[in-house]
């Protein structure tokens, strides 16, 4: 066993600090005894204004030339992005076998086979703990904890920017559009917020956790997709009227032989434990056939947090003991079957905005009647500055494809105001 | 690296049936390609009816044997019990190098420095993931995740017998004796329960987590133990009035220098995650200077949860990377600082039961004014069968002693049926 571990690590920005400092502190993190420093790094800005000092290390201006460096063991990317140059810098490290620790979920979300096949290939570490919930363990407890058990789904919470605007976008009873200043004001939210509020982001992590869970590739591309940009005060109103919070819930389970992975604003029981999770904070549950559910929380980012995932990472490469990337080795991993909206049910919450005119009611009951859709709850309520009178009414369970047909000819009648908005409820 | 992995298997009870049946279906559990077999097993008594075939395995009367044979390669313990030969068969592998999995709480608990030491020499491993919550990763999180943070304290639900009594006696309106029968018949319960309502249980666990969160050797004998047995219905209800629910909590925290070891039917507020952990659920909370506060919940008994939990750590073994057995070489291990209760301070609930006369309520509230307490809240309700008037009233945050004191001067006022009944309420 190695005895010193020289590190190069690419991307000084906040988890880049916090790892800084960590290692600073503690270069005995290692409990085999081994110490582990920080010997170059390359960031973006040479110049930019950090707490600490840059001299101590061996600048690179192309993290590619870091990863190639015999300067360092070790490669850390936290440069973040699917493509570009942290996708060659890690290339680079794994092709000369070196371990590669990085929390980028997109890289491992787009290309985690090809790169677990190239890391396998030359016998390196490729780890990603940091990639999913921050500091909060997930990818260790589905890769390692529970590998003698066969998991049926993963869904949480998976992306906090997401929950913070939503938590107070129903504190606060402020808009989606005035809540995201806010979040980006307190640097929850970058400047460019598609990957967090598009749910993109969500859908990196469910993506990586889903091969994880089922052994599989990571399929991406499988991912059906939506965000909380539409969701509105209204519905975030009206659905804790009908004992609900909703909340953007990553899901990936197995389906009809194959898998569905999924992020949508999901209405979410208020007894429910995913209901209480609030502010940034991220969570998941993992149903299994033996372990039956486990449920985790804690922090989903933050500088702090997160270097310390990167560093657990670190000190398992320090221990040796390599697995496969992902839970079989990367020759194996088959792409998964997708199960499509035709396969899969569910109990939606449909809201309408209607004029205030006899009848309506009739007509939007007679036309979910129609299509075979049964209600189980409905509620209308005069809400002020609506611009109408909001109706909203629970789905029992029907194919997804049956009621899109039934809410597509709800949005025909004449006395909808606007077009009818429909969020899914929870299954789990 | 082995390509096949020889198990011998010492104690058939549910959780070793659970492993036969685990690794007779998937003996390619392991993702580095070896293969896992059981070959040898021990039991009590060999001609139990079992769900298995024992002739497929090498009998061994004595499990040291088992653990001697060079026909196995790693010795899995399922027998239990702190010494005798479990202890025995544990340390014969250990001494011979060869790697050991285990679910026994009080060996760990109990001796736990001395095995660790054993392992390390020998360059064996010693893992136990199965000892503490069952099937949900616990000593992992600490051990390997966590590795990187500063644990201020771990605390939670870790016996899964005290939770579910504790949730029936509330469901049921019924006493502990009485629950404690049903939990016997249902299996929930031993035919000796002490070791679980005695709160014995869940103090080996604590002192488990203990060690691996602060990085000191395992201290049974620092651990303040208070089982459930004298929780009355009375006081579930009572609780229940002010917005509490009672819980067998088991606590681990740094505090003045010291690390404070305790288990203790406590208070915990209504909208708190650890008062909905019901049934025979389990659940942790870890606290820490980066990650803030995670928590974990899952089935902490159970067959199936359990062996899975024991099969992952053999996953492990045939992996590699063998660690230290706790969270820093054995050698360099220390016995903890204990803290003594006078330099613990909280919030308590003190029920007594009075005769209905006069100057009652002021002799109460007097005794404490002058040692010092002061009162949050007060509950005086007539309860059907109680035998008396009973009062409660929780306390604000004082040193435990100065508690103690008051409930002791309280305890001689003439008004009083029977002794002042203490509870503490959850500082988490």
């Amino acid at each position: 066993m190695k005895s010193h571990w020289r590190i190069g690590l690419a991307g000084l920005g906040t988890v880049g600090g916090g790892l800084v400092s960590i290692l600073a502190q503690r270069p005995d993190l290692s409990p085999r005894g081994a110490t582990v420093a920080i010997t170059g790094v390359s960031a973006r800005n040479r110049h930019s204004v950090r707490p600490f000092d840059l001299s101590r290390f061996t600048w690179f201006d192309d993290p590619v030339a870091l990863a190639a460096s015999p300067e360092n063991d070790l490669f850390v990317e936290l440069i973040g992005g699917a493509d570009g140059v942290a996708k060659a810098a890690v290339e680079t490290a794994l092709r000369l076998g070196k371990p590669v620790v990085t929390a980028n979920k997109a890289l491992i979300a787009m290309h985690g086979r090809e790169l677990a096949r190239l890391a396998e290939a030359n016998g390196a570490f490729l780890l990603f703990e940091a990639a999913v919930m921050g500091g909060t363990p997930a990818v260790k407890i589905l890769r390692e904890s529970l590998v003698a058990d066969r998991i049926q789904s993963v869904s949480g919470i998976l992306n906090g920017t997401c929950n913070f605007i939503l938590t107070r976008m129903e504190a606060t009873a402020r808009g989606f559009r005035e809540v995201l200043s806010e979040a980006q004001a307190l640097g929850y939210a970058e400047a460019d917020p598609t990957t967090d509020v598009g749910g993109f982001d969500a859908a990196h992590k469910i993506t990586i956790l889903a091969a994880l869970a089922f052994g599989h590739a990571p399929a991406f591309e499988l991912a059906d997709i939506e965000g909380i940009e539409a969701v509105e005060l209204l519905d975030i109103r009206m659905a804790r009227d009908l004992g609900y919070r909703i909340k953007l819930i990553a899901t990936a389970e197995r389906l009809n032989g194959g898998v569905a992975v999924s992020v949508h604003p999901t209405l979410v029981p208020l007894d429910h434990p995913l209901a209480r999770v609030d502010g940034a904070l991220n969570a998941l549950f993992v149903q299994g056939t033996a372990i039956g559910r486990i449920f985790v929380e804690g922090p989903g980012a933050g500088a702090e947090p997160t270097a310390a995932a990167v560093a657990a990472d670190i000190v398992d490469v320090t221990v040796g003991g390599v697995r496969p990337v992902f839970s079989s080795r990367a020759e194996t991993l088959r792409d998964p079957a997708a199960v499509g909206p035709g396969n899969t049910s569910g109990r939606s919450y449909v809201r309408v905005l209607v004029k205030d005119q006899p009848g309506v009611i009739a007509s939007i009951t007679e036309t979910l009647a129609e299509a075979g859709v049964s209600i189980d709850s409905f509620l209308q309520k005069p809400v002020e500055g609506a611009g109408g009178v909001p109706i909203v009414l629970t789905t029992h369970t029907a194919p997804e494809t049956t009621i899109a047909k039934a809410v597509s000819a709800m949005a025909s009648l004449p006395a909808l105001i606007e077009p009818p908005r429909t969020i899914r409820i929870a299954r789990i």
